[in-house]
């Protein structure tokens, strides 16, 4: 039946629906159809889901919603030489266009013409077939399941932050952030070789999971911490004292800041060592209080990551299939299908202890 | 005689005086002593003698003014070879430790036991005699004024702003500022082949001298571009203005930022290309409104520059002698050594029309 | 006429032929189709003429010879956005497939699937029409010739080559060869301002030449050179004479070898300073003897340049149309389409005073 | 007693004899002497002993031998700040001079002027006491033995290599040779994260070990692999049939060669992936047969690793007491400070089962 495709469609803000969509065809002979067999739920899925836009991208008709997926190949068209039917995959949810200056310099993620999973108006994976170019379908191996597949996404964007950040073994690395990213990224770093990573967080809850994860330490925010006084003063204290605590002698060699929250951005700053890497992997308030004059004379490198460039994926598959990532471990809660409304409202909540939800495809 | 060396000291905050002191001896068999022939005047200069700091270097007893010298050397130790009596010299301010590990990996700009010239506590160059360590004399050729020499300081500086930045040949380039720092990492961009150099400066008078000297082309900055409404909205209005102006094309490959200035650091990000590189090189605010979202989403790096690594210098004065550079022309006022003082009332004026200052050195 | 479309063709080794070809169909809506103009002739074209291969490239059926052209796009597929009918365009030769990992990385020069002009088993553009993807055509300026325009494909050969080698403003270049790639390698080091470049040939022609096209000096080595005697010992003694004669001050900081002679590969490596940069872009012997110790010892960096990759052809567009580098002056001889094989004559016997030859193309 | 220094010297070519020195004396204010407790011996010593000189550096008077050596400070200069009386440390044995070009920018292995333990005509450390300045001293935990102190130096030697080779997490690394510092580089891929690691040698013995040293898998090539036919086709067959065998995936990201053996060597080349890296470790023939077109047109990036640079022996000694590498394993004999020249002639042998050799201090 062409139509057997049941989808988890977002109709407008806050409101979804099932559907029985058509089975999508192959776009050209490059392409592949997928079996979604997990998909995690990520925080601009429910963005979108609330707030109908991200920046520049709009909600303007409905879409099928997700972009966290792993699943089964299909069908192959006639070109594809990386995957065959039968094979799992984890599927990159963003394929650029490939003739711009950006794609053709292998900086694919900053491509305006991407075709991005749930991101408007493109459909997502949340569906029981999703259509996409065979290149951004990577197979997983047998002994991996379909859930560390779909959380291949997230591993892939902390091996991009770290790529970002020219990560090195031996260095110190300080992460802002122990939720699925800020944990992953650390995770990514001790993979890397790290010498020391520390996360940081405001809940007690998450820094705990996170030193069990891969952290060598955490250090858990306190609420006065950043409260009263000049807020930028306390900024600078929390980085002292983090600095302080870990024997970080002068300071991170490498700061990741995955919260986007104003104060983390400051401290990070402060707490990075002179000629030293910090990078905003996390997005918050549009515009923030920057201790600019610090920067300028720790001689500071300041980036930004956004999505995943050529590699990430296959190390994030790598990472996972050997067993250095485990990111089964940051999955709180799992859903049937039928349940994706559930499942959307429980991260929403953004409770502490909600990590990692994932839904399982139609079978 | 032991004691024929004048020098312009800073005695306190705001208080100069001329004093005979005694010639200096040289440190060890790796020093020369050099006859001083033209001191340029910095803003730092100016900062010390109004403010009497910047940042932790804190005036807590005299020293002797001046920092940007050319001159000849009269004296050389046992173990030097890199120049003999009577070369004339451009002299580098700041000799680091050579032991720290940012010294040993060739950050030496981070040192920090760096012997700085007019940097409480040394003494600077607004003196007779200045000994230094040979290896951070460079020789300059025959056929250039001592003027130029001294000049090759804010040209190391440009260099280094330069080599921050990674400014590659083919590049598009806006420069926010177009005082002597601004119109040399103009002059730089252009002698490394960029393929578009952009000034911006509020002052009209600025921007004319340096679209003489070096820029394509200049943007002066109206007034009303920057006051009411929405500050950061008038500086992404500001920078789409000079973008669409210019055609940069999505931004530009590079933005230096030698102003400091809050709205130019703000334009600077919403004018750099994605993927671009933004360097703060001008110090301003502690603190600015910084659009940190953007900086992310366009995957930037962002960097800071201070003092000079190794390559500057020789590479400063091979632009000068080359005639690539000519930093004479930046010279607005010339005085005599007993005219010091009025050299530095004159600086600190800050009138649009007073570029570079120099001062004669004592025969 | 769907068959006006003559073309240039190697029918097998040492045979060609005029024929009338249908014109050429745009391969998708990104394609557009070009009416050449002008067609530079290479070293590779002859090769292949007499030859019938090139490594792993075999001659098995006919193919149209030429791959450096420059004309109007005359037909523009429904998707093509940077040009458009009308436009005067110079055409990168090589499509790479963008889909494996080297296109997706931005190395696209080593992608094995490249549809290449003129290489096995692909047409190439000495025909009245040729149709190419859009994003491979680069528009030129009004006031630059159609010969301009088909010789920014040797330019960008250069600009890569530098651009492998990392070549920046303020160093040493070494340069051997004085050919039309060596002497635009050459015009491109000056151009990215490099302090003195210097090109090295066998031919007192080429070399004077060189000097008057770009280079700073140019070394015509002596034939006793490199007979009798070590040949090894010949090479350094080259080397060491050249260093000397042009105070290299320890060798040059980047040596570009584009002869693939033996001995000029020996003294590129004698001649490059500690730490220093050696780039391979000629081809010559499959197999020499290398001073590896010395290459190890000194730290060199020794890398192999292929092709071009992003950016070279905008670059080298920018530097012909800015006047930095003027190519026509390579030009030697000019010829009309119906004397294509005597063009190709004229370069097999690789004369001293033939440079470049270009083959005006069929109106 | 100021002349309790026992030290064994190299009086001359194949002569060697039991001194009592004096001890050492601090050479300024910088300088530390540290008791010697345990020392490596490396073939470089054997060759100094053997032959009398390794390239420029010829032994014209007596010099005392080792250079791999860890011990306790006695005694430390007045402005020595990183270590005290008592601390036990890792020596580097090169010290260079600070003032040069490539001291200043970081590439101080590159110096000309380094004091180099037991090169001519500089001591080594084979004696009581030697003297060395204090930030070319790593203290090392309590935790962690002498012998592993002495042995940080092979260590740093591995990550110079790796840091060369810009060795990242993920990528296949391919290394020539199984000796300590062939297993050393594995090792330390391993510990930065390397999907892959693959050891060759020709010894079957050296392979065991490095497959429980570090490697993933070792590979043992055959005698008749190198021998008969054409040297070149042989070394392409034993890439092709090593990148086959281990799925290598159109080569390795990363060789290693550190053997200095000439089928090596080009076999290293042959096994690259296009654009990967090839780095010479290994000193054997002054010069071979190299397959230069080959790497050309891979567009290969080969590179000489010659002692450390900055950062080397800090990331030594981490790997070491983190645990991530032991390198006591590779210890295979030990002797006495009276048994050194034993040690020697054990050295000289070249046993397979002979990996690496220490000599415990006086006491």
């Amino acid at each position: 039946m062409a139509d057997n495709n049941p989808a988890f469609v977002l109709q407008s803000i806050k409101s979804t629906s099932f559907e029985q969509r058509e089975i999508p065809k192959l776009r050209d002979e490059h392409h592949v159809r997928v079996h979604i067999e997990q998909t995690g739920i990520c925080g601009s899925d429910v963005h979108y889901w609330q707030r109908g836009r991200i920046g520049d991208f709009i909600l303007n008709s409905p879409i099928v919603l997700g972009h966290e997926s792993a699943g089964t190949v299909v069908e192959v068209g006639s070109k594809v030489k990386n995957v065959k039917v039968g094979d799992r995959v984890a599927i990159e949810p963003g394929v650029p266009c490939r003739h711009c200056d950006f794609c053709r310099s292998g900086a694919y993620n900053l491509c305006e013409d991407t075709i991005f999973a749930a991101t408007p108006p493109w459909d997502g994976t949340l569906q029981k077939y999703y259509v996409v170019a065979s290149d951004y379908c990577y197979p997983i191996p047998s002994h991996m399941s379909a859930e560390d597949g779909a959380l291949v996404e997230p591993v892939a964007v902390a091996v991009q932050i770290a790529t970002v950040a020219d990560l090195r073994a031996g260095q110190t690395v300080l992460v802002f952030g122990c939720g699925p990213i800020g944990a992953l990224c650390q995770a990514v770093a001790k993979a890397y070789g790290a010498k020391k990573v520390i996360g940081v967080d405001i809940s007690q809850a998450r820094a705990t999971f996170a030193k069990s994860f891969a952290a060598d330490d955490v250090y858990v925010v306190e609420p006065s911490a950043t409260s009263g006084g000049d807020p930028m003063d306390a900024s600078r204290a929390m980085a002292e004292k983090i600095v302080a605590k870990y024997g970080l002698e002068g300071g991170a060699d490498i700061v990741l800041e995955c919260t986007g929250a104003e104060p983390c951005i400051q401290a990070g700053v402060f707490a990075a060592k002179k000629g030293g890497m910090f990078v905003q992997a996390g997005m918050g308030k549009e515009n923030v209080v920057f201790p600019i004059t610090t920067a300028c004379i720790r001689a500071l490198t300041i980036k930004g990551s956004i999505r995943y460039t050529t590699g990430c994926y296959p190390k994030a598959v790598d990472l996972v299939a050997s067993g250095k990532i485990n990111p089964g471990a940051l999955i709180t809660h799992r859903f049937k299908f039928e349940q994706a409304l559930e499942a959307f409202e429980l991260v929403k909540k953004g409770a502490e202890d909600t990590l990692k939800v994932v839904i399982q495809g139609v079978q």
